[in-house]
């Protein structure tokens, strides 16, 4: 059995009880805030659809000030809150688990940016701006959020915040943490905390934003954000290369990091099969290539001003062909030949879910140890599932490799469920042996919630206990996330 | 009367009782961890010798057994605790204030590099080893360790980490922070946190080891340091530049964060005085340039591999001085002719030492700011205290402006002391009205202590003291610094 199925479903909705409720909270909220009812479904169906559950209510505040009053509503109903975002996680933290006793925050109606200086290189702007709209924002201004990822049309920064959000960019400007210059939380008791300076530097003691991010809204919610803007990368120099082997990735990898020195933004690994699933969900996506390679490397290379990142581009390749490092090789001419080079990246992604139910991982060991790693755990999985298909990709200079697993076409739900769960356990045996992260970027959520309880140092759960009590104490903020509340009252 | 006077002086110290505790504490661990009567001195004195204070004893272990037992050992007896590294820290973080209760933990004897992987671009130290040798093993290796400050000869990464270290590099490469992959931590009931994972992407929930950062040894000991590492930079092109106003090192800053991309690796502002003061502490530095002007601008670029950083600078600087931004400008033309530019910068620090007892600050504001933030704050303490002279320097990138004060000569000891204490309030009054942070790199410890808790918002005071509680509910770590005790038991 997945964890997935082990979710509640939205068919035991206890309807009346909710909402009676739901009434309730429409009498301290007013009706503007409070959705219930069947408009409460999108927003407690996962980004993926592996699962359907309920909500006493939604609430959808306009304001800081709506916010903090929608908190101590929910305390005092006795009821819980499960804060949500663009609703684009990958690991159920946003999906609520007690459709009877939660209600969703959803921060959707609060986009404003409240403030963009140039000048400065930072904005602050509400959690439910949508990524894309404020990178398109802000590059009007002639900057640059570098922010990347997949759901950007539709996540939201509250979210990227709250899942400390990596993407394609992080070997150059680091995870959403990195981003952060200020962030403004509602806490559990209602009050509002005001972290919202922009400074580059303020080293006034322990840094209390940090707790925020990468809690999945356990601790409070995130409200405003204030972040870290760069000069608009003017030039952008596109590479697909075709390698001889997994392990040629890696040497390339560290040559490119001392070759190209701090302007390379991206390094994403392939295998030969991306082209197979991305062409079953492009089916006009032409071949980049002539031949087939064991390996496939992605490279960008990007930067502004007096950098000729071109140059750098045939200079560096110039250079690793030469000794063989990479073989075949293809430099986008254009922006639009750079983004046919990326379709067979997000095209891999999409030829996947056409196959159907699959696991998705996102797991990280030492960069040095990623072909031994993907080596090992694809030989595990084979031994123990031949019949399922192996698909390892990732992000190259942060270690982390999403190492997906196929079942094969015609099985039914639940034998590809089995598959799945059986592939995660060999996978995870794998990787505890090379002291890896069973979450490189997606978080802990509901989904990674087992996983994560089986591997805490009883020192580090106490912290994360303690941490909560003080304060979440009434274990209001997005319970069954992360930690079983049953441990952190225990 | 300045906040340094208020600090308890050695002279008051129950030698006796103290002598006795020191016997229970050998008994406890050992004669070779605990150094007691006159040898705790030097442990006792802050690296400015502005304060000199006593402890029962000071503690040294040899390992992270040995901090475990030494911190179980001081609770038991009912003492507290101040972890120290180098004892190089700005603001008494590491000084103790109650000679009669306090034990110093110094990590001087844990300086082991437990492992380096130039692979994997990561190495793990312990928390005593001296930051100019771990970049010098590190460098070794070919690999660079980007934290670089004035005292890097004497402080030790624990305290790098523990006060969040800042620097010349932070434009490029972030504050100690961002170098931190994790930390092994004592924690005050002498468990020890295990998080010295150098996976470069890892996020499994909320990030415990960000507590600790900044912390200053408020809520446990940092006993080792699984640090970043980068390609070394081999080449480096520094210049100084005459400008003919500060707001031109602000135009100049964001043209060169453009046109030089992420290469830019320092970029500091000084006054003229700067030349006055430097050639007062090495009276043979020559004169880098003809002329006087307004301000001056040191400026590094550096990188590796195919990159060519001179002549990014030579192409940078044509620009610039075509459009008159800078006035006047020496490139060095060697690593000998850098390092008598940079001696500028030192000797400027030593020259303001050799005038006396001053007011040095270290405070921030948003970058666009800083030219009238420097301006205000200058005008407002020349009105108010028309004899002493203001020298403002920093870290243009960060927003982060040193603006010293310096009484005249042939005041006494406590005529001084009120100038710098009335300066300080003059400054801190401009400040607040520019939102700057009276800590941009230095921490709050035990000096910035009042001036924190009085800008120190309820909702942060509630928070802070919940964490300080959960975590340390006996206040054995480190009290009196950042935060009052009182308020963290009431």
């Amino acid at each position: 059995m997945t964890d997935v199925m082990e979710h509640p479903q939205g068919t035991d909705l206890p309807e009346t009880a909710s909402a009676a409720v739901a009434a309730r909270l429409v009498d301290a909220l007013g009706a503007d805030m409070v959705l219930a009812g069947a408009d409460v479904a999108r927003y407690c169906r996962d980004w993926h659809g592996d699962v359907e559950t309920g909500a006493v209510a939604v609430l959808r505040p306009r304001s800081t000030q709506d916010v903090a009053q929608a908190v101590k509503a929910v305390a005092a109903l006795g009821l819980s809150l499960v804060p949500q975002g663009g609703n684009t996680g990958l690991v159920l933290g946003a999906t609520p688990d007690d459709p009877a006793g939660q209600v969703v925050l959803s921060l959707e109606r609060m986009t404003a940016i409240r403030r963009l200086d140039a000048d400065d290189f930072s904005a602050v702007v509400e959690a439910g701006a949508v990524l894309s709209e404020l990178k398109d924002k802000v590059a009007e201004a002639g900057l640059f959020f570098p922010l990347a990822l997949g759901a950007q049309g539709s996540c939201r920064i509250g979210g990227n915040v709250s899942t400390n959000a990596g993407g394609i960019n992080v070997l150059r400007y680091g995870m959403t943490r990195e981003l952060v210059l200020g962030l403004e939380v509602v806490l559990p008791d209602g009050s509002i905390f005001d972290g919202l300076s922009a400074l580059r530097k303020d080293n006034r003691g322990i840094d209390l934003k940090q707790l925020f991010i990468g809690a999945e809204g356990t601790l409070g919610i995130v409200t405003a954000v204030a972040v870290k803007l760069l000069p608009q990368p003017d030039q952008v120099a596109t590479a697909l290369l075709g390698l001889n082997a997994l392990e040629d990735a890696i040497r390339l990898y560290r040559r490119a990091r001392r070759d190209c020195c701090d302007l390379m933004s991206a390094f994403e690994f392939m295998p030969p099969l991306a082209f197979t699933l991305a062409q079953e969900a492009i089916p006009d996506l032409p071949m980049p290539m002539a031949a087939d390679y064991p390996a496939y490397v992605l490279m960008e290379i990007s930067g502004s001003g007096l950098v000729d990142v071109d140059d750098l581009m045939s200079r560096f390749l110039e250079g690793v062909m030469a000794e063989g490092l990479v073989v075949d090789g293809v430099v986008a001419a254009s922006q639009a030949q750079a983004r046919t080079l990326w379709l067979f990246r997000e095209g891999m992604n999409e030829g996947q879910a056409k196959r159907g139910r699959h696991l998705r991982t996102d797991v990280s060991v030492p960069l040095s140890r990623v072909p031994d790693f993907v080596r090992e755990a694809e030989a595990a999985i084979h031994a123990a599932l031949p019949d399922c298909t192996c698909v390892s990709y990732g992000h190259v200079g942060d270690g982390n490799v999403h190492l997906n697993v196929l079942p094969p076409a015609g099985l039914s739900r639940e034998e590809a469920d089995a598959r799945i769960y059986q592939a995660k356990t060999v996978l995870n045996a794998v990787l505890d042996g090379f002291g890896g992260s069973i979450s490189a970027e997606h978080g802990i959520g509901r989904l990674k919630k087992p996983d994560f309880e089986a591997r805490l140092q009883p020192v580090k759960r106490q912290l994360l206990t303690s941490i909560k009590a003080a304060i979440d104490p009434q274990g209001i903020m997005n319970p069954g996330c992360q930690l079983n509340l049953a441990a952190v009252s225990g």
